[in-house]
């Protein structure tokens, strides 16, 4: 095993790298190599070792070698004060030019993601996106959770039919999961008292806008102990702000120095608003005016304005919205006074979580599965809730919406690793 | 939000739980509650509390209530030396009578996984794999690894189109990926030098074995750095031992006790054998005799003697196999001589995973593929080394399969949260 650039120390070194750049002069040359850890400069006298300056002379930005040498500190360089003088260069790979440059569009460069992702900025992106994962799982396992993994392919098509993707299974018929809703719920129902989920979800949705994909990696929860949907909300709020506060701590000053962009750690509590007083606030600051027809849900001119709404009122980037209308608010909801126990969480005027106390008692669950039209759709589902199940509550993110919205990028596509949209099925 | 019932305290209480059981004698109750985090009695005094009594009377097993009462410790009870004077009991859920139980076989018990789930062998199992997975990331994590989300929809059917699913994509035809090898190694010339992934695999294979599934969870990594297959083994043994020793400490005591199985936590190097010395040597211990036809693949019964072979002469659980015959393993496994720079982990007598030096030079993947019959089915995958690639490794588990293995379970059924197979799509 070589050693990563970044973890080489004084004196003779041996590691492997990508060129970033070669400036050839008559005597010397200057390369840039890189991997994933870092860049280095190495200085190559051609005098000395002109079989070394003849291997470089050849290779261009993409070529991959292992070079030995002596690593020496040096005042003259820029890239953290030290170079290493090569002695010994192996050519691993070669390298056709590029065709994606600056000028490309994110269309073009995902056709090429792979050198796409050689970007520095995108390199970061999935550092920033890694810790801030990571640290909702550690949140979780150091509170108990247990992690799942629930099927993808389901014998029936669930909640909405129309957005399911169909897959040939043998002789019969499969469909991809929109969600693990059904199933972070059969483990409620199992006994498992508190898990999460990260995994893929599907969506045969048509749609192009900037925060849809057809396929996204869902981050899912759902836990007992619930009396009320402010249980869950304070989950959340907890659980955000510690991710937040990691991904700050570790990339905070890189992010800022990369995308412009401020990690504000939010505090806590989150701003908490009702639906019908949110639509009154606009209303009397922005003269925003809610067609009364949609004011039981959040319209997306409404969901903008949340940010300057929140950032004003309460200096906070996060606002949650509760007591949305029953029509538009899924079955599984549990209801109060014939109010959906549920809420959105905004994060910079976008929608990045949906969270509910869920209904756990089998027969106002059918019944509420009925009053949609689900109840046969759902039946399997409504199962899991005849022998028993434990009051609970939960909410899901996604997290390329969050990377995208935390970093504050034009679009989706260029927060996941490969996007997935109607048009797009490679690379 | 109620306390879960492991971290209930002396004194007033007020806690949900699932009943396991009620003991109704005349004057008093004893009532046995579970949640996710243990079990604790509750006692009713019928002359103090006749409502409570009453109530208790009514709910079978896995019905759900909210209790209030007095936490005391008391010499006479078993479970804890603690019990709860109950005051006050609300019913959160009832329940109807389970269809299972402990006559009920495997397919049986999936049927209503649910409530098989309640098990507490299997709470616990899910419980180590949380923490055996967690390990492996943390593992990862603070050795620089980056998590990436691979598409699991994709444009083309990889490696061998009879094994893969097919999905109605709108107005064209996408495939479910088998693994995310590809796009692994797409994160290597994307310059993300270390990389894992934890996420589902999809196998349209009609097999029915007790290793078998059609949808599982695969965890797999990839990295540069390497300079043979060797490292690659280094990588996986530190890794493996890391995780085991984490569930040894956390639920060594536990796994003897309810699935009588001692977790030893392997000591590195894990031996290595060559496949040819291997054979020779279960032909002079054993009498095994491998059919000259089969001698580059390593046999099912060759893999079973594998275990015995292992603990008679090195004392271990595990035994790496390398220089398999070209013939039988993937075209990207880099070549040295002829021989593949590849390897299996055996593990008990089970394959648990496949790892390899890869091939990272674009004209002699393309050869290698050429020679499979695969250039045209794989061009895709081919473009990403066109541009230079670091050389690199890597392996992946099924995290199903070794959990299944850890607890020597009979079959993968047991250790997944909700089988997939050719027949079984439900629930």
């Amino acid at each position: 095993m070589t050693t990563q650039i970044s973890k080489l120390k004084e004196g003779k070194v041996r590691f492997q790298g990508m060129i970033e750049t070669v400036r050839d002069k008559k005597n010397i040359q200057f390369v840039i190599l890189k991997d994933f850890s870092g860049k280095i400069q190495v200085t190559v006298d051609k005098v000395a070792h002109p079989e070394v300056g003849e291997v470089f002379s050849h290779l261009i930005s993409g070529a991959t070698v292992t070079v030995e040498g002596e690593l020496v500190k040096s005042e003259y360089v820029k890239m953290g004060g030290q170079e290493v003088l090569a002695e010994k260069v192996e050519v691993t790979s070669t390298a056709d030019v590029s065709p994606i440059g600056p000028e490309s569009n994110i269309d073009q460069r995902i056709d090429y993601r792979w050198l796409d992702l050689r970007q520095e900025k995108n390199l970061l992106l999935f550092k920033v996106q890694t810790t801030f994962t990571n640290a909702l799982r550690e949140y979780l396992i150091d509170n108990d959770f247990i992690e799942i993994h629930s099927p993808k392919l389901i014998g029936t098509a669930s909640e909405s039919g129309s957005e399911v993707f169909e897959v040939k299974y043998f002789n019969t018929k499969a469909y991809l999961a929109q969600s693990p809703q059904f199933y972070k719920q059969m483990a409620m129902a199992g006994g498992f008292g508190r898990i999460f989920e990260c995994g893929p979800v599907f969506r045969a949705e048509k749609s192009h806008s900037r925060k849809h994909a057809t396929e996204f990696t869902g981050f899912d929860l759902e836990f007992t102990g619930v009396e009320g949907v402010e249980d869950v909300m304070v989950m959340e709020e907890n659980l955000l702000t510690y991710a937040l506060k990691k991904v700050s701590e570790k990339y905070g000053e890189k992010i800022k120095e990369v995308f412009g962009v401020e990690v504000i750690v939010p505090k806590t509590p989150y701003p908490r608003i009702k639906l019908a007083d949110l639509y009154k606030e606009l209303e009397k600051r922005y003269g925003y005016t809610c067609p009364d027809e949609e004011k039981d849900d959040l319209t997306t001119e409404a969901e903008k304005l949340c940010d300057k709404f929140a950032k004003e009122v309460y200096g906070s980037e996060f606002l949650f919205v509760t007591d949305y209308g029953a029509r538009k608010r899924a079955f599984y909801h549990l209801r109060k006074d014939g109010i959906p126990q549920g809420y959105d969480l905004i994060w910079k005027g976008v929608e990045i979580t949906t969270g509910a106390q869920r209904e756990h008692r089998y027969e106002i669950l059918k019944k509420q599965a009925e009053e949609k039209g689900l109840a046969k759709d759902v039946e399997f589902y409504l199962q899991f809730f005849k022998y028993g199940c434990q009051p609970h509550g939960g909410f899901g993110l996604g997290i390329d919406r969050i990377t995208m919205n935390l970093l504050e990028l034009p679009s989706i596509k260029e927060s996941m690793f490969i996007f997935r949209g109607p048009d797009r099925l490679t690379p």
